[in-house]
């Protein structure tokens, strides 16, 4: 028999760390060259396996693949593309056995978050319903940090330490400011129904003056009478108010502030807007003179600040995967499972990719303080050790991050036929 | 006759390095203590003088003092404010004189941009026109990097370097999903009439797989159909299309792009949403799925991500200050005098305040490529240097930077009346 080679892409959203993942998926594999033969990534995600586009990691020198860990986004692309499920489009099952059968590969690694873990476990199912033999291993990364079992997702722990240092830094400016200037700042973060990246700016509290004064949740229905109130008050009693407002504020009804009106390839609402939505209103109903930001793809892009944690996490998340496969297990993800919060201890876990599908951890109600607007000290124990440690990219001369790009040079294609992919 | 104290002031939108210019002027100050007896920080900038709301440096330890070159913002406040001339508000100087006067004061240095030179060339008119002593120096600032004879204005080559890392990274994230998901990024930053911050994105370019594709100049009349065109062609070639917008950016009637109807102190209008504003023309004439950012104060403010050599030049330009009010100079500024753009060597020199004073260094049309859309080899070569070195703040073990937060303490007021700041 043969060895087997293995399948690796990324997929959703991209982080600052995904590529570390990468490079433990790939560093782990060459020390395994009896049981894994090459790393074929696949390019733009699972659409790599669909349109037999691979991508030939052996081809790649070690400082290559090692820089990965330094490099933030998808270096062989990713996707937003949600296999059906097996009954309502076989033919795209049986176009991923193809190409796996064609390109010899044994192991399927799919990076990513809750959508991208249900494609992983539909195509565990080809084992059994298909009878195509393949060992598939989920492994987790969202910036929302929504996966449910793992203590945190790679991605996270970045975006929360580009949230908690960049509102640090503006509140200092606004309260530089405010005595002639701007009184109100409204920074948009992301997190669509969880608002873990909207807590981290509540890290930044204790050391910067008591700001961000309010943050706005998607767990919190938002009441615009009582957000007035407690701008104007803020604005009263410290002379300005800094904000943090999820992307995904609600209204009562569940119906999103700032709708864009667009949809993703998952079928959600593409958002942004909600500062500028804010701001308005702070102008309009309370005559206060504002500034906001959009981070939008900057913070989960900010691979020059990204947290020490997240990095070895992203890592290690990446390598264990690998060892999974070898031992023998199959449809599962590999998760991080917390010891102690201070000091932070963690070891390695996994869970069924059944259990994980499509399941949405959003931000505890406890983590939230009673009135709202803030994170409690539970939440701030859980948030600070993912924050914790400066992973810095090396830099050139010119003062820029030494990112790497990997060529995406595809392996020859084995089958006749293009697939379309709907 | 005592030893004269100073007064120093931080002016007008603050910056990531405005306090290692305050931590020039007050370690330096402290060196020649027979020459200058204490350094009074206004508070709030000029309104501090206009209100008596001094705060005493000599009271701030050394390592606090010594924090200030890795903390942004403005640690004593910033005001906008601008002083009206001599004939139309001689209450204001008497009010200013009283206020040297009460606390012996015969130093002023004025920390800002182009209005705070002209505030510093105004009190500087006092000596003559109204008899009282005093040594005026401004201290250039402005992350808009649109002072005239000074090489750069500190605060520049931070928000240079954080726009061209950003975007960058931003690009990276791009690349990875456009295949199936955002086509086109748009980042908007400062800049309200000068370019310079948006052409720092260019420095990019090459490392970035040639983005950012696309800047937006405001000393480029902005074209509707010649910027639809080339969104088109660009994605149609690179398969995406990555922007950088001015928030000054304005059509071929001086009109900006989005103007949001507010001025600030200075009558200067208040800018922000170019970058929704292009979105949106981009999803509706071109329909291509699109994200952008809006940095705002995120981009003033990084101090995690200065620049080395604007972290240098900020502190010098302080010390210098210092040196040429000793040397006897008044109503002057220091500045940079470039020597050389690689190896890059520099030197300081001084040139007199009234030829300052409100005078704007736009981009100069041979650093914006002929189409427009882009930076010259010429332009690349005078902003490489300025972003060069990465100067990190410390870290606390919890993932935050140690920025200092200094004591508003004031010194007991001399003068009975208050006076009403108009």
């Amino acid at each position: 028999m043969t060895v087997k080679n293995a399948f690796y892409a990324q997929s959703g959203g991209v982080t600052a760390v995904i590529n570390a993942s990468a490079c433990g998926v790939i560093e782990t594999a060459r020390l395994h060259p009896t049981k894994i033969h090459k790393v074929f990534a696949g390019r733009n995600g699972i659409l790599g396996a669909l349109k037999e586009e691979l991508i030939d990691t052996s081809t790649l020198a070690p400082s290559l693949i090692s820089a990965l860990k330094h490099t933030p986004a998808g270096a062989f692309g990713s996707c937003r593309y949600k296999l059906k499920g097996l009954k309502e489009n076989r033919e795209e099952y049986e176009r991923l056995i193809a190409v796996f059968q064609a390109h010899n590969i044994g192991y399927f690694f799919y990076n990513g978050g809750g959508d991208s873990q249900d494609t992983a476990n539909k195509v565990s199912q080809i084992s059994q319903e298909m009878g195509y033999p393949i060992t598939c291993i989920g492994i987790p990364k969202t910036v929302d940090n929504d996966l449910p079992f793992t203590d945190a997702c790679p991605g996270f722990g970045s975006v929360a330490k580009y949230v908690a240092v960049s509102i640090f830094e503006a509140s200092l400016d606004v309260a530089s400011m405010a005595a002639s200037s701007t009184k109100v700042f409204i920074m948009e973060v992301m997190g669509r129904h969880a608002g873990w990246i909207a807590a981290a700016g509540g890290l930044a509290q204790p050391v910067a003056l008591g700001a961000p004064h309010l943050i706005l949740f998607p767990e919190i229905p938002f009441n615009q009478a009582d957000f007035l109130k407690r701008v104007q008050e803020t604005v009263n009693t410290k002379g300005y108010c800094v904000i943090v407002a999820s992307e995904g504020v609600q209204d009562a009804n569940g119906k999103f502030l700032a709708e864009s009106g667009l949809k993703d390839a998952f079928g959600h609402s593409q958002l942004g807007g909600v500062a500028p939505f804010l701001a308005q209103m702070v102008k309009k109903e309370l005559g206060l003179k504002n500034h906001w930001a959009v981070a939008d793809y900057l913070q989960r892009a900010a691979r020059h600040i990204a947290s020490q944690t997240d990095v070895e996490q992203a890592y290690a998340l990446g390598k264990h995967a690998v060892e999974l496969a070898l031992a023998g297990k199959n449809a599962v993800m590999p998760i991080i499972v917390r010891e102690s919060d201070s000091p932070y201890r963690w070891h390695l876990s996994d869970v069924a990719l059944s259990k994980v599908a499509n399941v949405e951890k959003t931000l505890p109600r406890d983590f939230i303080s009673a009135d709202g607007y803030g994170i409690t000290p539970a939440c701030r124990a859980y948030l600070e050790p993912l924050i914790a440690g400066e992973a810095y990219p090396p830099y050139d001369h010119n003062g820029l991050p030494q990112y790497v790009h990997l060529p995406h040079q595809l392996i020859a294609k084995e089958l006749k036929e293009d697939f379309a992919v709907a």
